[in-house]
């Protein structure tokens, strides 16, 4: 009986404890706790609950849930300088190296001399001589290790952290809500699809099928042992920007996305294609708004343009009028790098 | 005490029986029954059993697991003309009926004839005109439906049933096997891949993003009406045929296959850089040698080639050399077709 009673004791008081404390086991974890409360926020949740849940209306089934992200600005830092630049000058001393006769040869010279700024005003075709010196000749694997050793090597100059430090903690959020919700993630970016492959895996979470990125032929080959080899060849099959992206995308994975995020006018013909398709669509542009915490860019806030993907003044009206949401970085995300926490 | 000692009769009589007995209950089924008891069915059983156990020193993670198959003689009837060849001959009358000057030009004046050994004469360069014609001009949403419409209403003339009939059963039974283990199962095809996505899904279970084929370029367009359109484009982006399969498959994949099967030289490529990477690795070739159930054709065996897909004696040579396995229909196969049953 004593037993009895103390069992009856415990349940009550588990109940008591149940009535008057917070319910953390039955409360719902908040999926984006780097995002402030605002509207932003809620057309996420909103449109994954509303697309997930089979008494909805607008859901959507599990083999069509395709998300795109564009890279550069949108899931990680662009400025001052794209990070595949800066691997491709970070390559040239090696090239130099293996080919001293092109220490006295235009783009190679300059690049050498480290001087930024005689480099930012290289002409377009010359820096293309070293994409193609830097990017194409290998084999599609040499070409994966030289990629890797370089990401976990480089630092940027302003953080003094690795390049993948720099990624967007709340966009890492809405990847990782997106994906529990069964949402499938592409990256679709105007960098190099091969370069992006390289730390989409541990950057992202993202392998390397569902990069979509700029992409150049490769040659098939054998090797000195006979063996087979795929060689990076300068010829380009898909520039993946601007209205490349929709191509890309169709070329690549045969579906319109339910979601696309961008911020730039070259993530445009992507996020209208996206927002065409039937039935609810998110489309989210990340405007870069924040000095202080990273950087502030584009007409769109009255600030000049940049080499680097720009937010114009007609690509937030557009944004406006068709109901695509507009994400201050400086309003809406509470945390930018999670280094920070 | 009656109720006890019935209980203990029922169980030492199951006992029994299970001694006895077959127990299917226990006995694993067999996922491959339309395979006689060969090599091929034991290479494919053992090669998957390797690479998913994660105690054998083969063992592939899951997101590594990618199997390759050529579709035309590969998963379904190639002979006497690919599938995709007849859709586009199909075609030609509404082609005519919207533009009624093409009743007299070439290639489109012998096709109406419908006289089979006219067309099969007709120059490669006047083929060309047909592909471009019915395969190109329209959205991407349009050619789905054009192609959907046709697999569901045409039917071959050998069999008089529907073409996603003509799809080999063993090799369906391989594609859900493996998809079973964790495989991903893409199509590597010559063929357009856009026609094969239309009805992928529905015939082998596989999705748009699965299917690695010859592509066209797409243009991005605004309709009537202002809303964003891709269209199909008379631009080559891969031939994916021969080194054109490792190339398509790096493009859109970026993973080598572990396992990959075809039936032709222009699978070859695929075969070898499926081979030749690391661990234990599947390569299949099916040999067309039942004349009586399908077709038999290809130097392999003494026969002549013929226009379509061809296993060469170089082929096979090859593959004795380097350990591919070499399935033959004739002996390997039980049952070809499901409508068999």
């Amino acid at each position: 009986m004593r037993i009895r009673l103390s069992l009856l004791s415990l349940c009550l008081a588990a109940a008591l404890v149940r009535l008057h404390a917070p319910i953390p086991v039955f409360a719902q974890v908040d999926p984006l706790p780097a995002w402030n409360e605002s509207a932003a926020k809620r057309a996420i949740l909103t449109f994954v609950q509303a697309t997930t849940d089979q008494a909805n209306r607008d859901f959507v089934p599990p083999a069509d849930r395709i998300a795109t992200f564009d890279q550069d600005g949108t899931l990680w830092v662009e400025h001052p300088m794209y990070t595949q630049v800066v691997y491709c000058l970070d390559r040239v001393p090696a090239l130099v190296r293996a080919q001293p006769e092109l220490a006295n040869v235009e783009p190679f010279k300059t690049v050498m001399t480290g001087n930024l700024e005689a480099i930012a005003k290289l002409p377009m075709l010359e820096l293309q001589k070293i994409l193609v010196a830097t990017l194409t000749g290998m084999s599609v694997d040499q070409f994966q290790t030289q990629v890797k050793l370089w990401i976990d090597s480089a630092r940027d100059r302003r953080w003094k952290r690795p390049y993948t430090d720099l990624m967007y903690e709340p966009m890492t959020e809405v990847l990782n809500f997106m994906r529990a919700k069964g949402y499938r993630t592409y990256i679709v970016t105007g960098g190099g699809q091969d370069f992006v492959r390289a730390y989409a895996g541990n950057t992202y979470g993202i392998p390397p099928e569902q990069v979509v990125g700029t992409a150049g032929a490769t040659k098939f080959e054998y090797g000195e042992n006979g063996e087979p080899l795929l060689v990076k060849a300068p010829k380009l099959l898909l520039n993946d920007n601007n209205a490349g992206k929709p191509e890309g995308i169709h070329l690549m994975i045969g579906r319109r996305p339910y979601a696309a995020f961008g911020n730039s006018t070259g993530d445009r013909q992507m996020l209208e294609y996206t927002k065409a398709g039937k039935g609810r669509r998110l489309a989210m542009l990340i405007l870069h708004d924040d000095a202080a915490r990273e950087y502030a860019y584009g007409p769109a806030q009255g600030l000049p343009e940049t080499k680097v993907g720009t937010f114009t003044q007609a690509l937030y009206n557009e944004a406006k009028k068709d109901g695509w949401v507009v994400v201050s970085m400086k309003n809406d995300w509470n945390r930018i790098f999670a280094f920070e926490r």
